[in-house]
């Protein structure tokens, strides 16, 4: 049951991975790089910076996932558009499981609790990070207008963190009610246009009169 | 001979580092670090990725390799032009050694053969993409118009893993043969002009009438 | 002592990183990635190319120090400008002790001496490299009009190599002297404008006549 969630995970990060590549002239080699990257991203960091095997090398099923719904959808995007709210929704729930499963991972080994929350973020945008910095664009996460994403993921980990202490550690339930917290954060973040400050605010352009 | 071979592989991909920061204002630093990058990308993403001793840490002679041919590209460049030609089949060349010795060490140390596959991509492309990501520029191995780049090398991986089957894995003849299919699949995508599907060729501007 | 100047080196880095983004309408969280990135990509790129456990995941102090730092300035930000002479020197300070830190890092776990300056030189410039890379400009010790900033930590490093050939290699008197070389050698770069020769030099714009 985990490991099918963790399979759509990465296929929806994957199609994530080959829409941003609309409109830039990428070859199926590049979308194909672009929906791994998006996919295996966050997971691979936090592999590397923990000292631990990277989850993908060892099973090739999670590269077989991304690789068919990469191509397939390369094949099928122009034939039509994707709700835009499906989409947002799917990478709502994606960020949060990439999000829980890689705090759970981190304090599973020993990691001190902050360096947890840290890993959970890593695991949740670093993929997209990537994928925005392959196309040469700042990374969206970045930006105000996307409204809570990264910040969801902190609050969701910090809440894992919480719960692994007062309740058994690796308990499902736990997983589901920090997920539940990003998901819910991210879609609020989205309906009421939540945003975090943002440096040079003060700069903005003078009002019409 | 195959050290010779390597070496050879690693100064090709030095130079491409240093022609790609023409007309950029790089200075010589900035250009010996593309060759750097561009030279050992590949290979040490291939072996963080295989959790295994990155190539050049414990041998420093693919360092001085790399640094020399840099630092002399860079006092010789504006002499003469090189014959694009020369550059284009040196390329094809290093891409194709890099490839097959990515490939053959992921299924050295037991990798499944999806992964080596993609583990010799990766050491085939890694470095021109780390490359291109520093100097701002969408990755050309994404572009179409350069014509079956990593197509070539996922063939020939697969090609190497395929003969690793049939005959002793670390046969020369092997590597030989999967040198020879990528180099071969390369110059005819240039020859011919090869491309694969892009995302949203539906999109062309509209003819004249 | 030394810890808390590592410290303090980290809070610098951090700050060039929450300054780097004025101007490019990035929030809290963007803001946050650029500071850590900064401070810890060039340790962390050194830890994972020697193969070593990465520093700051089995310290979190050194994540709470760089956040405080980063959080903290992005809310003073815009109180009142820093004297950009003052955060130069501090720059320089920061450089020197990343470059002396790495290199004794890279001889303590036995590589070779050239591989050590590298990776001096990796630690000491590989978090501004990354973060301008996440801000999609060329990295700008790449440029010549930076005066000699990864030259000055390659001299110090090499000065570092070779005074532990001389003297116990990690006492104390070795990393002062290193240091004081690349903070002298880049702030005499600053104040004499000094610089590296440039690719495209020849391809300098007629002179008005």
């Amino acid at each position: 049951m985990e490991y099918a969630l963790e399979h759509l995970g990465v296929a929806v990060a994957a199609v994530t991975g080959v829409l941003a590549a609309r409109g830039k002239r990428i070859d199926l080699f590049g979308i194909l790089v672009l929906a791994l990257v998006t996919a295996f991203g966050g997971g691979t960091t936090r592999d590397l910076l923990l000292g631990v095997r990277v989850f993908w090398v060892g099973d090739p099923w999670y590269l077989v996932t991304a690789t068919i719904t990469a191509v397939a959808w390369f094949f099928v995007a122009h034939l039509r558009r994707l709700a835009p709210r499906a989409l947002l929704v799917a990478d709502a729930y994606a960020l949060a499981l990439f999000t829980v499963v890689g705090t759970r991972k981190a304090l599973w080994v020993g990691a001190d609790p902050f360096i947890a929350v840290g890993m959970g973020v890593v695991t949740g945008v670093a993929g997209g990070i990537a994928r925005d910095v392959l196309l040469g664009s700042i990374p969206l996460v970045f930006r105000p207008y996307i409204h809570l994403y990264a910040t969801a993921a902190a609050v969701g980990a910090a809440a894992f963190v919480g719960l692994a202490r007062v309740a058994p550690a690796m308990s499902p339930y736990n997983m589901l009610a920090a997920t539940l917290v990003i998901v819910a954060l991210r879609l609020a973040g989205i309906r009421w246009r939540l945003t975090l400050p943002v440096l040079d605010e003060e700069e903005t352009p003078p009002q019409e009169p």
